[in-house]
């Protein structure tokens, strides 16, 4: 089934948002095993809505449109697409219900708000359609289905549109597909998109079902395996021989197997299960990494304290970092590095530190120590691990890079001890 | 001058990247007047390709297409363009000789690197087109024009395709236009974005020449003034009486006029102007206000150190908080805010200190204190503000609040006393 993306709003248009509503659904269509060959947007416009959404119904056997459902005059999408399919607009009673519901909450809490006329206009639904509820707003969602063809309306907001999408439209879709499409993600950190790349490059030529597709991001590479089968015993099954294939040519570097999960949340997730504290002692990347640490709900329970050492005073206070180190080999050398991880865990009496200091640009570089070198330490009670880092790309890159890497060797560090302590 | 914009690559329609490129282009052609209709994405697929980039020059008078410029059998953005707009393949000898230099000073570096048969292919353009250097890349860009529609081709990496744009078609489009189009951006914080639409209004409804746009950022709003006129001189003189009523209506909550400042580099000139040292501690942000601090290239001078207390303990040890304080008042309090802002100073001896202290869920919250619920303060020198936040949205939305939310009070803080001591 071919599917083709229309986002419907003038912001995309004016670059005022980025359109990753196109990029999230993009994703979802690929893991239903749903090609998708076209992505539109259009302001708008009625005429321009009308020959675009013609277009996509007329090339593509289904068109997810996202955006312009709302209550204004401006908001389009259902009236336009209810035109061109033929189907005339109809009030729809449990709609209308629920946005009377959504609308009193909303004005308990903003008591100056009345619900205007406009609001009814997103109870009206063409004819037949398949009505998907709302849960955080109040324009519904909407399947409509005519001469074999299939328009699924979402709203636009992220925050009501991917709730929808994942509770209704992906079962939906699940049950349309002739045949089931399960997948399975591989998330591996510590080896490179390229060298990732050429240690599956047989079974990606010799692809077929399952497939593999990579996804690249900073420091980590991102492993689906999709596989069509007549049902899910089958194609975990199909699934099974080549995650394990993956797990003996990535070893450890695989971090987890769960969709869902992120290095941080898998990396506190290890340090938890072992039961030790944490603390982060940064210079160039300035609290990045302890950030990204917290972003896992309970991370407090590991993560005891960070300490972002950007001068020289500050890491020998907090970190106990000699002078002589900071004289002889200066702030960003494999020495500070170690000696900061080292007395990171001394002054808070944590189990691990990890260490952070680098030349992150665009000024500051020499030639002995140019932009983009970083060492990054990691000390487990006493022992150190230490790396020395070449980093490419602007300041922002180079700082969310060391960031990653600083996790991997975080996460290097406490599986190195948990092997030796079975 | 109506333009189109077509990206092109199996990877946005995958889902595998975001497609920023379009909306960098869409802001930009917006800067320049241009008016974007219609953004497509399309995969490497030749019929596909031809039919999107026919259509598009079709209904649009300028296209700008983005990737599918690499030296592979599937990039075939340069070859399907000429075809449709009739022109023939010639080699183009500059381009030869910048893509042999650009290999020539890659393989020093990677020794097993070999310039292949492939990467001429780049050094072939449509005839009579104007060739664009690609300063960070072997892909050259292009500029075809042929029976009044122009066609504008551009690499797909973001670090080759942003300088090209800005260096080389931005002026070339600057030129083409019959009048002069002048922006001025006005970086606002501290006003939320409905209510800096409502005190402007009256302007957006009566705009002609100059215009307002908003742009609403997390924390921020961003407005950008733009004029048409005959000259810079003129439009300038348009756009002059505009920012005053801006100014007059918004004051001190600019914080630039800048369009490449940020509000965390405004932040740190102004620190950085006054001689002021600053620390900062942070609870539930873990570390994010320093992060984004340390964006700024040159934050050392100012921010000394960063503690990320996340535990009791260390928000005792390092910023001095009572013990009876977290007791009776708790983490999250404004008397645990203000503590943190004072201790923090008081530790370090820096004259400005930030603090944050929140729920950001999604466990955690309780009655008295839900999720959202977060305290900031800023002590300069002994006196101290506090405020008191309540944020929507999930953990990381909540975060994100908190830290530009922080940003914008030690702005405040620092200006309330710039103004007293003049």
């Amino acid at each position: 089934m071919i599917v083709e993306l229309v986002s419907v709003g003038t912001e995309i248009l004016l670059g005022n948002i980025v359109n990753t509503n196109a990029a999230y659904l993009s994703e979802q269509c690929a893991k239903l095993g749903l090609s998708c060959f076209y992505q539109d947007v259009v302001g708008d416009n009625p005429d321009r809505m009308k020959d675009v959404i013609a277009t996509a119904l007329s090339r593509s056997d289904m068109v997810i449109l996202s955006g312009g459902l709302g209550p204004t005059q401006d908001d389009m999408t259902k009236e336009i697409t209810a035109e061109v399919m033929g189907k005339e607009l109809v009030e729809d009673t449990h709609s209308k219900e629920r946005i009377q519901a959504f609308m009193d909450d909303y004005i308990k809490t903003n008591p100056t708000m009345k619900i205007t006329k406009n609001n009814w206009k997103q109870a009206m639904v063409p004819k037949d359609a398949l009505v998907l509820d709302n849960a955080n707003g109040t324009a519904p969602g909407l399947i409509i289905e005519e001469n074999g063809k299939i328009a699924i309306l979402l709203p636009g907001p992220p925050n009501e549109m991917i709730p929808m999408f994942e509770n209704q439209v992906y079962p939906f879709l699940q049950k349309r597909q002739p045949e089931i499409i399960y997948s399975q993600m591989v998330k591996i950190c510590g080896v490179g998109e390229s060298m990732a790349e050429t240690a599956i490059l047989d079974l990606i030529d010799k692809q077929d079902n399952p497939t593999i597709a990579t996804y690249a991001k900073t420091g980590e590479v991102h492993m689906r395996i999709t596989a069509k089968a007549k049902d899910e015993a089958a194609a975990k099954k199909l699934i099974k021989p080549m995650v394990r294939e993956l797990k003996v040519r990535f070893g450890k570097n695989i971090y987890t197997t769960d969709e869902n999960k992120s290095l941080e949340e898998a990396t506190i997730e290890l340090l938890h299960d072992q039961g030790l504290s944490l603390c982060t002692a940064e210079s160039c990347t300035g609290g990045m990494l302890s950030a990204r640490l917290v972003n896992v709900p309970g991370a407090s329970e590991v993560l005891k304290v960070g300490l972002v050492t950007y001068s020289n005073r500050a890491k020998r206070k907090f970190l106990m970092v000699k002078k002589s180190t900071l004289k002889t080999c200066g702030a960003v050398s494999e020495k500070t590095a170690k000696e900061m991880a080292k007395g990171g865990n001394f002054v808070n009496g944590t189990d691990v530190c990890v260490s952070i200091t680098g030349v992150a640009g665009p000024d500051g570089g020499t030639k002995e120590k140019p932009v983009g070198l970083v060492y990054i330490a990691c000390c487990y009670k006493n022992e150190i691990m230490v790396q020395e880092l070449h980093l490419n790309g602007n300041r922002a890159k180079i700082r969310e890079q060391a960031t990653v890497k600083a996790l991997t060797l975080l996460r290097e560090c406490v599986l190195e001890h948990y092997k030796t302590k079975k």
